[in-house]
């Protein structure tokens, strides 16, 4: 699953459109090129159906929200739907004001999503209407430990299956789950929590991964979250003394860059649930 | 007082809410993490109450201002003050357009900052109004040097008492002074120039250093100024043949991501005047 | 010529003047530090007339234009074609969208631009008002081969005449023609294109080498892709086992920091035709 997902981004080369936060989408247009992909950013509703139209999928990060952006993510979205195109919602920060857990909810209630990835905190909002996000991290009250994991499978399965979408829970031990099939994923290091933007960048991963396998939205979503993992621990391999998370986060990029299938299969940490 | 000011950030991590430009506003974030905070952006008017609220201090920095984060600026402002977070202003470029100078002086005239930070030119135009600022970076006439710099000393002072807040001139020679003590300091490197940016990335950390250590701002506001000189210090010596400027602005952040509290204290070259 | 327009750039420093997208300004903004250049950024129309008036030139980058931006493109390009400042456009994504291919339409009628650059999928939408464009990729069936040099050259020059302004087409094969000449450029190298914003970056860069060399536009910006180009090939060279597309970013940048006009002169593949 893992090697034939990941062969079908490099034969296809998804064009994804991204409407997506000032803060990390640098990061997000380079890991899209490292991965195979292909990116553009567009956030002005008069430009988003004409740009998600010649694309594939579509990436919305409510990152940094403005009142023309959200405007830009319904016009968007209604438009990838209506196109049968994988849409993807990073519902960054959600809980965390009234702006952003209304957005997130009326995107959800609007749209249809063919994956929503965000952290537990972030999931959370979603599924309960309010939350207990600290800033645009999750809550360590949240956090899915391995004492933790079953219920937190569960509650995800039932999210998806409530919304018909993939959930993507993404932190120390990453869930990704439909209706009925849960993959729990274990790669990845803490010190990714250190630079900005890798839940940004995962995000992108994920839609073109969906948009390069629209058969198996779930397989490729737990590909993508697989994909970063493994990326965070090949990239801090080669880090050296003195370097830090700038120097990291180029290596995790370098790492997708430099990935193939056979080295993604043999590092994947993923149990099928 | 460094090593303590360093110790309370890295025990507390001060979340930070920035409103800052969209041209640096990645390595802001970056930096924060690498010190040890917790970045959180948010422009938006309907949504800057709600995440000032969450944070602990306010960074404004008026780089690619525009009507709408003007209003932003203004909105959290007010709500931090309200609540007593330490709030920092960073005035890039006023002096070099009407819009920024008076934008400048309406935030000091209707808010209290903790700090304001700037090059020599930008904090001239604070004080007096109108200034040489030569786009975003310092005039040269206006450049503190060994001569010039007990006048910049009591100018800065001056200021500070005028204005109830501490003053953080950066430049080749750096002054942090309240209304009776400053602080000078020599640490940095000319090449830090080079790399766009250096200056937001500072003023995102002197607000979480001001955020973590509410009881002494100034000192607080020294030590992150010291943090910074030091780092481009330690991050050069890092440099390899054939490095330049976007390698450079990597090692600074991996600097200051290492930093001990030792180290600063060993390589601070800061004066109490 | 490419010694004396980089010296011209080390001697003046010219102040360039961005109005970019989001997604790679930062890049911008280190590129036009690495050459010697010094950028600012603003497109809030009530900003730009001021800050253009201070710069030496401007740079119109269209990559993620908003209704405000747009008219923060026309104001400061009236301004600068009053002041007699030299004027970029990068046309980013003309072709791909209607408010993109509209925007990029009225700008070529109602300002005048010193140069246009763009991929050869973009300056055949400016010529012939719509395209193939493939987001903000050129098409592959646009794409200049050796075989069809001499009618892309034919067609620039021709562009170039109608519109009084230097054309330059950038892709493997790198064209930059004004009504009569036109420089044909082979340095560079295919993973540039894995990189975002090589073209943006070089947009910076064109638009600093004509304000320096103002007498000679031609000229500055044939110089200005033959660095970039050289530079692709010097920050290659410096590349390790496990490097990617994000540390070739840091790499080429770090090349054009430590770049000399004889190793520019030594390295380039420029033709007079």
């Amino acid at each position: 699953m893992l090697k034939e997902c990941w062969k079908k981004v490099q034969e296809t080369c998804p064009l994804v459109h991204n409407i997506t936060n000032y803060v990390t989408v640098n990061d997000v247009a380079n890991v899209l090129l490292a991965a195979g992909g292909s990116p553009i950013m567009s956030d002005e509703p008069e430009d988003v159906e004409d740009i998600t139209s010649i694309c594939g999928g579509l990436n919305i990060n409510i990152g940094t929200l403005n009142e023309r952006t959200i405007e830009g993510m319904f016009r968007a979205g209604r438009k990838a739907n209506e196109l049968g195109h994988p849409v993807l919602l990073d519902p960054v920060g959600t809980g965390a004001s009234k702006l952003r857990t209304e957005t997130a909810d009326r995107l959800v209630r609007e749209l249809h999503f063919t994956v929503i990835r965000g952290n537990i905190s972030e999931i959370k909002t979603i599924a309960y209407g309010s939350g207990t996000t600290k800033g645009v991290d999750a809550d360590v009250a949240d956090a899915v430990t391995e004492e933790s994991l079953p219920a937190a499978v569960d509650f995800a399965r039932g999210l998806a299956k409530r919304l018909d979408t993939v959930i993507a829970i993404t932190g120390a031990i990453d869930i990704v789950a439909d209706a009925d099939t849960a993959y729990v994923i274990r790669n990845g290091r803490p010190e990714m929590g250190r630079i900005t933007g890798t839940g940004c960048q995962l995000s992108g991963l994920v839609t073109a991964y969906v948009t390069a396998n629209p058969e198996q939205p779930l397989e490729a979503a737990a590909t993508a979250v697989t994909l970063m993992g493994v990326a965070g621990e090949t990239g801090w391999e080669r880090m050296q003394e003195g370097d830090g998370n700038s120097t990291y986060r180029n290596r995790i990029i370098d790492a997708i860059y430099n990935m193939d299938g056979e080295t993604l299969e043999q590092r994947a940490k993923i149990e099928r649930m």
